[in-house]
This record gives C-alpha cells, structure tokens and sequence, in this order.
C-alpha cells in the first residue's frame, strides 16, 4: 500500500523535475557525461512522466532531432528548454548568436526608441529559432540589474546597470519572445546583480535589505509579472538581512511570501541549476531538493542526482514535512503553462529544418545581428600600416577547449595575419607569458619585437573566475606604452574591463571596443581598423547557368 | 546548335565531378566556406546531374540528415563519400574512432592472424557506419607502403611498412568495407609511402623506377585490383624515371597505360583532391581538371573551382584534345560502379538514427576500439607517485583550434590533475616555450618546477609540415634527463617519433606509446601508469525502478 502510494507520488514528482540531457543523439557523444543521463535512462524516465529536459550541446539540426526523439519517448506534452539568452547560437551551431543584452543597455541611453525596438526583434530572434528546434521554453531574460561593476557572473548578461532600463528592455525582449508560442523565464529572482561571487563557484552573501530590493532589484521582475512572464528562477544568493538561514532558492520568505504572495506571481517558480557549486558545497542531492520545494519552488533544475532528487521528495511528502497540496498546485501551475503553448506538429518541424532549402537562420536574423554589432562596435582612431617585421597579434581568451568565438578561420586570426602580424593565442592552459619577477608585465622575449595588437576577449564568465584581468592588463598597457609597443588595443566582451582600461590608454592608441565575441564582430572591428576589403569568396560568383 | 551540345557536354561532365560540401546543413555553419558550395549552388549543381559530393564536417546525424537532402536534391543516385580512412568517428562525431592502420601493420609482425582478423571488422565497422549515415563511397584504404619513415603525410596512416603486410591487411580490410555495401577506394596510386613532403603543401619527386615500384608499391594495388576494389585515387607525386613531364594524377602512362592497361583495373580512376598546393601552385583550376581528364582519370575531386573545371573540360571536348568517346568510358565507369550499390531506403534510415533507442556507435564497434586500442599501446615502467608541488603536466599538440582529441573533460588532462600534476598545453600558436638562445630546450621557468610529463600528441598530420620535431623533442628529453626532472613520457601517434625517442631515453623513465590520440586511448595509457580507477559517474548506477 505505502509502496504504492510511494509509486504514484515519485511520478508526481518526476513532472516537477527538468533534468539535463545532451543535445546530442547518442550516448558517446555526451560532453558532461556526469551531469547528462545516457539515453536509455533518459527514455526510461520520460515514459515515466519526466516533465522537461533542459539541453546542452550540439547543432540546431541535432537539437531538433533530439526534440522529436525525446518528445516521442515522452508521449505526454514535456518541457523542453534550453539557456539561450544571446540567441539560440550561443549555445547551438546554426543559430543567429547576438551580442549580450548589455549592448542594448548601453544603446538605451543614446537613443531608447532604437534599443526598444532591437530588444523587441532579439526576443522574438530567440522565440522563433528556439521553437523551430522544437523547444518550447526559454530560460531568458536576464531581469538582474548589474548594479555591480565588479559581477563576475551576470555582467553583460544584464540588459542594463538601473532598474528602469532593465525593465524597459526586458519587457520589449518578452513580448518578441512570446510571440513566437514559447514560454519564457524572468531570472534571477530576486536580483543576482548586485554580486561579486560567482554562484557557479561559491555562495554570494548579499547586504541588500528588503527597502533596495524595492527600489532596484525587484522593479523588472514586478513589470515582467504584469506582463505575463509565464516563470521565475530563483538565485543562488543569500540575502542577509531578509532571510539570513536560507538562500534565496531555499528561502520561503522570499519565494512564497514576497514572490507569490506580495508580488502576485501565479506561473511556475523554477530553481536555477542545483549542481552549481553554492548548493553543492553545502547540501546533498536529496535535501537541496526538498528545500527548494519546500520554499515554494514548482520545478526543480538540474538536480545533482535525479533519483535523489525524487526520493527525497518523495519522503518529504509522506512524512508530512511538505504538504501534498503544495505538490498539487505545482503540478497544476506546470498543466497551465504546458497548456499555454501553441500545440505544434513535430513532422512539420522536420521538413522545415532538414529537407527543405531554406536557411536555419533566416534573413531577417542575420540583418539584426549585424544592427546590433554596428550599433554596439565602438571604434577610436585608425590602425596606420606598419611594416615592423616584429608585428605580433596577441590575442587573450580565457578558454580554448573549445572556444566558441575562435577557430583558425576567425577573423581575429587571419585580418591581422594578412597584414603582416604573428598571431599568438594566450590562454589559461597556455605556456606562461608573464614576466618571472612581476605577475603583470608580459615577458616580451617570447614574443617577437613588437609592436603588438592586443585583442583582449574577457566576460564575466561563469566558472571563470577571471576578476584579475583588469589590473593585470592595465599593467600591461602601461608596459607596452611607456616601450612604445602597442599599436593598438581591441577589447570584446566586458564593457567595464573596456572602460577601465580605456581610461589609461593613451588618447593617440587606436582601440576598438565590442561587446559580442562572435566572428562577426571580429570581422567588423578588424575591417574598419585595417581598411580591409572582405576577400570575396573563390566561387561564390561564378555560377554557370546550364542554359546558356 | 553549338550552344546546345555545349549544355549537353556540361551535364555530361558535371557527372564526374565530386565537390566537396560542408556535412553541416546551414550556409552559415560552413567551415571552409572558400572550399564548401553554399546550397543554392549545390543544390542548382545536383539538380543539374552533379555525380559526387564529398562531405566534411558535421556529426554522424548532421551527415545523415545531409545525405538525404542531398539525395533529394540530386533526385538521381549520387555518389556521397568521405574520408573516413580511420573510422567515421575520425570525421564525423558520433562514429567510431579507430587507432590508425599502422596500428596492425605493427602488429602483425608479432600475430598475423589477430591483425588480419581485425583489419577485417576495422572495415566492416567502416563501411557499415558510413552507410548507416548515408554514405555510399567510402576514400579507404590507403594502399601505401610506408617504406619513408619521415614520411608526412602517409605515416600512420599507412597498414605497414613492408608491401606484403600492406597488401595482406587491405585485403581484410577491403572484404570487411564491402560486405557493408559501400564502394571502395585504393590510395594513392602509384604510391605515395616513397615520400618525404607533404603533397598539400608542395610536390613530391621521386626517383624510383618502374622495377622499384613494381617491387613494392604497386603489390597492394595489384591485389586490392584482383579483390574488385571499385575505385583508385590518384598521388600528386612525381615519379621522374617514369614520367618526368607529369605528375601522377597527370601521368598517361600512369593512369592510363601502367593502372587500365597493364594492371588492367575496370573500375573507377579519381583524382586526389585537386585544391592540394602540389596542384594549384603550378595549374590553374581549368587545366588541371582537363589534364587530369586527359591522362585516364574518371572523376575529379575536389576541383579548385568546378564551374571553370566544367567549362575547360567542355571546352577541351568540343576542340577534340579529348576524344568525346572517353567521356562515354568514364560515364559508363560511373554506371557499373552505381549499379553495384545496395539499394537503400532513406526512410528507413531515417527512423534507424534519429528516432529509435540505438546508439550509431554498436557494442561490436566500442569492443573493436578497446581491442585495437588494447593491443597496440605500449608501456614500460610504472609511474611512481610524487609529492613535489611543481609537478607539470606538458601536453603538445600541433593545433587546437580545434583538437578533436583534446577537450577540458579529456583524460589527458583529467587523470594528471587528479594526481597533483598542473595542466600545460603547448600548441602551434601559443607563447613560445623554448629558450631564448636554443630553440631546442624548454624554458623551464615558464612551467613549474617538475618533475615533468610529456604527453606528445604527434602524427605525420597534412599540412603541418612538423618533421623538425623529432631533434627537438629528442633535445628536451636530453634536456629534462640531465636535470632528472623527466618523470615520464607518452608518445601518441607516430611510431617513427617515439621509436626515435625511445632511443634516447634512460631505461628507468617511465614511457607508453599509443599510436592512437583518442580519449579512450589516453584513458588506457594513464590509467595503466597512475593505477587510477576510472571514476564512477555520478548518476550512472542509480536508477529507481518505478514498480518496487
């Protein structure tokens, strides 16, 4: 009997759960193997009522492969989901990858009407490429006000640095998203912008009282609410002042009590990522779980173990710690969203992508990321030819195993290769480049003579922990300037590592700054510096009609 | 009227043309977009009649979906193939990634039978996997007899170094590709293991003679001929006893006299690739196609540009430099080897990778990998543990943008880090880790103060041209020995290499040989030297049953 009762409420339970699954078809394949299940229990759970997949890795193509694949395992409606803030070719080759929403948040300033309008077309970029992939929910916007300079994790991710900017933008993003038929995410509640921490590493402790949150924080989640935003995720930070016991993910003061009672908030509160390390560090599988739900969180992300995750749960419910009815009205809350979405037929979807000659991205999308790459690129002073044959091109990146922004075919590589520069690619598993006796000078003997093109590729990344770049690269400013070596200075990504170092440059050194990393951006910085002709592609123009 | 036998001819040729495609679905996905068509014309060119595609890039569902556009497109029966000499995995992600030929050329000498056994799964595993993702034309084996130890471009990927190993073994290997229904293709005929340049980066000459050939080089030809091989690729090499004015795949005394006539092979000739350096350095893109044409050859891959190859080709026709009864020939060549496809059904396809439970890569395959993998890694000495704080881990790569054998996750990687050692990696483009004044020794202030592991990762790789490596290691090995701080040495790839080091090495240093790169070969190398017990996954072996 209690077997059974334990049966019904762990399948109960599995529809709250949105589980990490490689967007790769097969098992081999899997980039995470610790985080994503093999394909077999993943179909063994979805049978099981699973009630949504959150997707890593692979192409648009394989995207929809794998949305049709796990659709069909699922027989019942799932939740499909994907964190593609940036466009759905920030995480999935294929897909239109902008710039981050800072670049709109900036723009907002000069000129508000055009930033509304592009932050309108960005959500609606997102919404429709990720329905076309087949999923149906995006973890997107951002409503965090980076009200932090010194964010290692939000950062450029933020659509602004003040709540009314944030708000402004992020609802034009909402309604494009939403036109499109896919479910949206406010994140993350309530406000990860004012952190130094990065939560992926450890837990931000915040000093914010409940009177600022009012005043900043919580301004775009309110007006995001009020349009309908169809969840929340909450934020792996613990506000001291308003609940000093729990984290916000944990916290019934803030997620029952200010979000759904004060707030109003009627649609589904998911966690962010349970695997991340402010969780792990501190919780085990099954109670971090139980927690969350216990605070008022319907669905729970990324659990670090699935079946922990459910049994916990589970026992919670019997032994009376949590209330049935609270699973109840999860369940119910996930029954209105699933029944929100526009009901869409898979084999349509297929033909669409895989047979028919039409472009994944379309031209509409191309034209929006290039607006907002020309809107966004700030270019000072020309680069003037220089015929040193010492010329090297050093470009810094955190990471390249892989590295999304770089291949041997970027731009950032091959402009300046073709006027003559060494290309040099530092990064964190790279030979050391720094002088012996000083952390931030480079060793210019590993180099070649100069002068040097620095191309600094540096975001408040996730898991990075990147906080010392600035000072060591303002050193390095200063040691090439005062050698007469630098010959220019390119920056993509962070806005304020750009405007910290463009404050000791020297006005004559021309500099560029971008805030997306993609080649195209690279391209566009690099061809206005150099005065370069795109090279037109060998047979592009040479098609012979068979008619003549 | 000359304008309409002129279309007829263009139609005609364009069915032996192969051109390359990229296997990603999406224009904007293209890697080598300066090689790759974009699908418009490639479309409009199989509308048209184009007779071959051959496809890079992309994973083994990418090919899938690919080759099934591709199909429809072209509506009659293409030739698809890829150059998947070392499993699909090789090129397409998600396939099986086999350690290189040599691998069983070496072991051969020690269990002939063994090796001939599994030469013969290395192709049925080949041919079957391509199949399975729509391939039809598998470019393998190569019948090189690797007789050059500096060779290149050849190397590993050759099945030996004496022509009767080589013959015996693509004979196995030959009877297992063709069971699976695919075409076969022996390379590069005349014989390119005579080699000391990399025929993608310039010419080879050489000097042997018509009885050196027939002693060694031609044998595996010769028997891959009597076994009914489908295809031979041509060398871009010159053989300047033979035929001092023309290089191989120019040679009528080569194609067209010595390969159809004296060893009368009834089956398809095709070039090598004609956008190798060997080629466009000296032939513009029209002469090349018609010269090739000209000497014997049936199809032509990879032309520099296919509409001036059309048009030159055409044009040779209709001035009567070629007589239009070889085109007759080579497009009757093209039938037979049609018609002796497997006929297969792209729906079923269809469901068999995407939507159906199986992995791509079979259990037969992953056993056949560990077993390869098994028998040809070689280690001496076990690692002792150390405790010095300074451990480095110095991985060299020729290039990593990308490394399809190294990512953050890779056991190369992983295994030393748990063991205390920090991760280095060292590629073509990073900062330089030599000493100022010898470009022989490591600058061991850049690093850590050791002791050191050296993980080579070194092939014959094409268009790399690394030959200088070998003294340079060989300095570093002297270099970190005399200082006693070389703690061990992993050689993955060329046995030339680590057979060349092995020599300079003091017997007690710890060393393994691999002469695959993958992961799983990795995986098997430090496992063995560390004693590590591959970690569990997390999640693994932890599945609730919904029914207790």
């Amino acid at each position: 009997m209690i077997s059974l009762q334990k049966n019904e409420l762990r399948k109960k339970v599995l529809e709250l759960l949105v589980i990490r699954a490689s967007g790769f078809s097969f098992d081999s394949q899997r980039q995470y193997p610790l985080w994503e299940l093999p394909n077999e229990q993943l179909k063994y759970l979805l049978k099981q009522g699973l009630g949504g997949v959150i997707l890593h890795g692979g192409s648009v193509q394989e995207i929809k492969n794998r949305s049709i694949t796990l659709r069909r395992w699922a027989k019942q409606s799932i939740l499909l989901c994907a964190d593609v803030e940036e466009g759905v070719g920030q995480r999935f080759e294929g897909g239109s990858w902008l710039p981050p929403p800072m670049a709109l948040g900036l723009r907002y300033a000069k000129n508000p009407q055009e930033a509304l309008y592009l932050a309108e077309q960005y959500g609606r970029c997102i919404g429709s490429q990720a329905r076309r992939c087949g999923l149906n929910w995006v973890l997107a916007p951002v409503c965090d006000v980076n009200s932090n300079p010194l964010n290692p994790v939000i950062n450029m991710r933020a659509w602004g640095k003040d709540p009314h900017t944030v708000s402004a933008l992020v609802c034009s993003f909402h309604r494009g998203l939403i036109s499109q038929g896919v479910l949206s995410c406010a994140k993350h509640f309530p406000g990860h912008g004012d952190t130094r921490v990065d939560s992926h590493l450890e837990l931000p402790i915040l000093d914010n009282d409940f009177s600022r949150l009012k005043e900043i924080e919580l301004i775009p989640f309110k007006d995001l609410i009020d349009n309908g935003v169809h969840s929340v995720m909450t934020a792996h930070i613990l506000l001291k002042k308003i609940d000093s016991a729990f984290i916000a993910t944990f916290s019934k003061k803030l997620l029952s009590h200010l979000l759904r009672e004060k707030l109003g908030f009627q649609g589904l509160i998911v966690t962010d990522a349970l695997i991340m390390k402010a969780i792990t560090k501190k919780y085990g599988p099954g109670e971090a779980a139980v927690m969350a739900f216990e605070a008022g969180a319907d669905l729970i992300l990324m659990p670090e173990n699935p079946f922990e995750a459910i049994e916990a749960i589970v026992e919670a419910l019997i032994k009376g710690r949590i209330p049935v009815k609270r699973l109840e009205q999860s369940l119910e809350r996930r029954y209105r969203a699933i029944s929100k979405l526009n009901s869409f037929d898979c084999d349509s979807f297929d033909d669409e992508i895989s047979f028919n000659n039409k472009e994944f991205e379309q031209s509409d999308d191309q034209c929006l990321v290039k607006k907002i790459i020309d809107i966004s690129v700030e270019i000072r002073n020309n680069l003037s030819s220089n015929d040193s044959n010492g010329l090297v091109n050093l470009i810094r990146v955190d990471d390249i195993l892989p590295c999304k922004f770089l291949s041997k075919s970027s731009p950032a590589f091959l402009i300046p290769k073709k006027f003559g520069y060494k290309n040099v690619l530092f990064h964190s598993l790279g030979v050391d480049p720094w002088k012996k006796d000083s952390n931030d000078q480079l060793a210019l003997d590993r180099f070649g003579k100069g002068p040097f093109l620095l191309q600094l590729f540096v975001r408040g990344n996730p898991f990075q922990g990147n906080q010392n770049e600035t000072a060591r690269w303002k050193a390095v400013v200063h040691q090439l300037q005062s050698k007469d070596l630098l010959s220019a200075l390119i920056v993509y990504g962070s806005f304020y590592f750009w405007h910290d170092l463009s404050k000791v440059l020297n006005p004559s050194i021309p500099t560029a700054y971008s805030p997306g990393q993609m080649p195209a951006a690279q391209q566009k910085t690099l061809d206005a510096f150099f005065q370069n002709d795109k090279e037109q592609t060998l047979i592009k123009e040479n098609v012979i009609k068979f008619t003549d």
